[in-house]
């Protein structure tokens, strides 16, 4: 939709979608959505070898293999329903999870374990500090029971990227279990699964890999998950049941959202035509430097330090407007096309740009032209309003 | 995909789509499946008022209204899980769950509880008998711990249709939470909420509304769910959690699958121009009955007695040929373009034939003649190898 609709009662029709500068829902290709444009039976054969072959190209993405002991198992649902998974089904009766924490998903790690009646001890560090590898140390040098140590890889509150190879090395030294959400990062950020010690991994379609929502996967050593037998809390999130129904007849134990399974193999084939991880964190890190040295010069400030900030997502101050209001600013781009992120922070004022999905940097350039457009529009609003209230 | 291929090692392109005559996921229509060829903010606020309409609209078929007390919760995952988030959510620590069971999927419920650490008695009947109402009576004379009843409404393990209304009348008439899943009879199968003194219903998108899989929904009296502060042992599949996000802010908790629920938008479309629950239901019974007349007229018995049996998915036993091979018959329609479902009795040998989706009586016919097809292929082949091995 734009702006110049001469008749504001009926929409025009828009001429494509509004792109997504969010960490998911994103904007996926056309082709990842026609793919979609089947029905597909859940039991048959021809979608279970289909699904055998996702979950063996995301071993491959993660250069793991099952010959090494690595198993990945997809589980439907979002995001969040994978991490409850992992820490449903690997958790024993006496075992404590430490939980590294500077953000939203990191606290909420905390919720699903207070909810499930896991003994747990979160470390915090403030929102624009990536966690501490030294701090996790400490605390295992005083708590002996802690059993397994969580964090969030990228931490989409700020777009902090978070040290997984340190944190990881001090868990397998201690021998821990270690569990990495790792949602918006996998896929174009390089995880190297053994350096960093991980034992479970969690991530998401409908992220740098481009697919639609309704699932996601955990990457696991299969001896990890073996040895958890009797420990789930939850049929449906039972991890080690939903690999064993895959190992038993390769199915899922339940309907699986077969459409996003097909658009999903898709986005996998357009993930390796465009050279994988690399390539993809090439562009959305191109996205990256495109948006904040478009947003500098419309005076707009990042609120982290470059050198913990990821190309994923960024948050931005307010502009020092005094009256900047949120609202009519992500409504004035969304007129112009354009879907950005309200902030998440507690202590600052910051809106959110995401910067992964089918967007390229020309598409950055569009949105950098439109929020200046936005805040000149309302700048002129609030200057007409001021001279009116002088008057 | 047809058997006259003259190349077999390249497939010919499947003109269209091999119909699905399973309990879901089903055949969808196109427009359905084309509606999903967008991506959508799933914080943003147009996304918002479709989900808000979506809910109001599943309020209007099941002739329930906010106003007299009664919500609709959308939750991300399978039926399975919407089962579980009402189980995991509404029973206190010290409740008890009878669950009234006759098939697979009453026995899931049992499972769910023993996962969830929730004390419960299961009321089993034969498969092919319904749930019995007298056995509830008699169980809630003798142990008064029970504070909630769980069934099945269609059990598709048969297709065999439980009694819904007297055994919410038992349950009713003695003050304990009534909990029905009706996954598969839901939008074609009438229920009277009241009259039936359902406390929480269980559907799905992807049975007799013809959507997509990736979410189900909970019918529930908000008193109901509003009493059940601080239950819930899970927090992605905390119900009560998920209803306030909703009156707060219009939003899922956690990322929704968007193109299911843009999906699901067009189904209630196409449900509500065919006429509702009654003309769905009146679609669905035209396709059984076809389906049962040409059967048995190559000799398919079904497994139920007619006077209990759903007009959704139906059980029939093998032919009586001394070597039939359900793999070789469900290859064979599979390759005439017709996906039928393996039994699920642990007892008797069945298969079970689908009659919900977008599928009509014409379909029905042509499933039916490549059922008389496979069965005269098969009947050649085992004949040519008997003679074989008399030679």
């Amino acid at each position: 939709m734009t702006s110049s609709n001469p008749n504001p009662s009926r929409p025009l029709a828009a001429a494509r979608d509004k792109l997504l500068f969010t960490p998911g829902p994103l904007t996926t290709s056309l082709n990842v959505k026609q793919a979609m444009l089947h029905d597909a039976g859940s039991w048959h054969y021809e979608f279970n070898e289909l699904v055998a072959s996702i979950r063996q190209r995301l071993l491959s993405i993660a250069e793991l293999s099952s010959e090494e002991g690595w198993e990945v198992i997809l589980l439907q649902g979002s995001g969040t329903y994978g991490v409850e998974a992992v820490l449903q089904t690997c958790v024993p009766r006496n075992g404590k999870v430490a939980v590294l924490a500077n953000g939203a998903y990191g606290e909420r790690m905390g919720l699903v374990l207070s909810r499930a009646g896991i003994d747990h001890a979160i470390l915090r560090t403030p929102e624009h500090q990536p966690v501490e590898p030294e701090a996790l140390a400490a605390l295992l040098r005083e708590d002996k029971s802690i059993s397994h140590v969580a964090m969030v890889h990228c931490e989409t509150t700020t777009g902090i990227l978070n040290p997984i190879e340190a944190v990881g090395r001090i868990a397998r030294e201690n021998g821990k279990v270690f569990i990495v959400d790792a949602m918006s990062s996998f896929g174009a950020v390089p995880i190297d699964f053994e350096e960093c010690g991980i034992d479970f991994l969690i991530s998401s379609p409908n992220k740098c890999l481009e697919g639609v929502p309704g699932f996601c996967f955990v990457f696991c050593r299969r001896q990890r998950l073996l040895a958890c037998e009797g420990f789930a809390r939850s049929l449906s999130l039972d991890l080690l049941d939903q690999l064993k129904a895959f190992e038993r007849n390769g199915q899922f134990r339940y309907t699986p959202p077969t459409h996003a399974l097909l658009g999903f193999d898709q986005a996998l084939n357009e993930f390796e035509d465009e050279g994988g991880v690399a390539a993809r964190g090439a562009r959305y890190r191109a996205n990256h430097q495109v948006l904040c040295s478009g947003l500098a010069k419309l005076g707009l400030r990042p609120y982290l330090d470059p050198a913990v900030q990821s190309f994923i997502i960024t948050a931005f101050h307010f502009p020092a407007d005094r009256q900047f209001s949120f609202n009519d600013f992500y409504r004035g781009l969304s007129e112009r096309g354009f879907i950005i992120y309200p902030g998440k922070l507690t202590q600052v004022n910051t809106f959110r740009i995401g910067t992964i999905g089918r967007l390229f940097t020309a598409d950055i350039r569009q949105l950098v032209d439109a929020v200046g457009a936005t805040l000149q529009e309302m700048r002129k609003a609030s200057a007409a309003s001021e001279l009116l209230h002088t008057d």
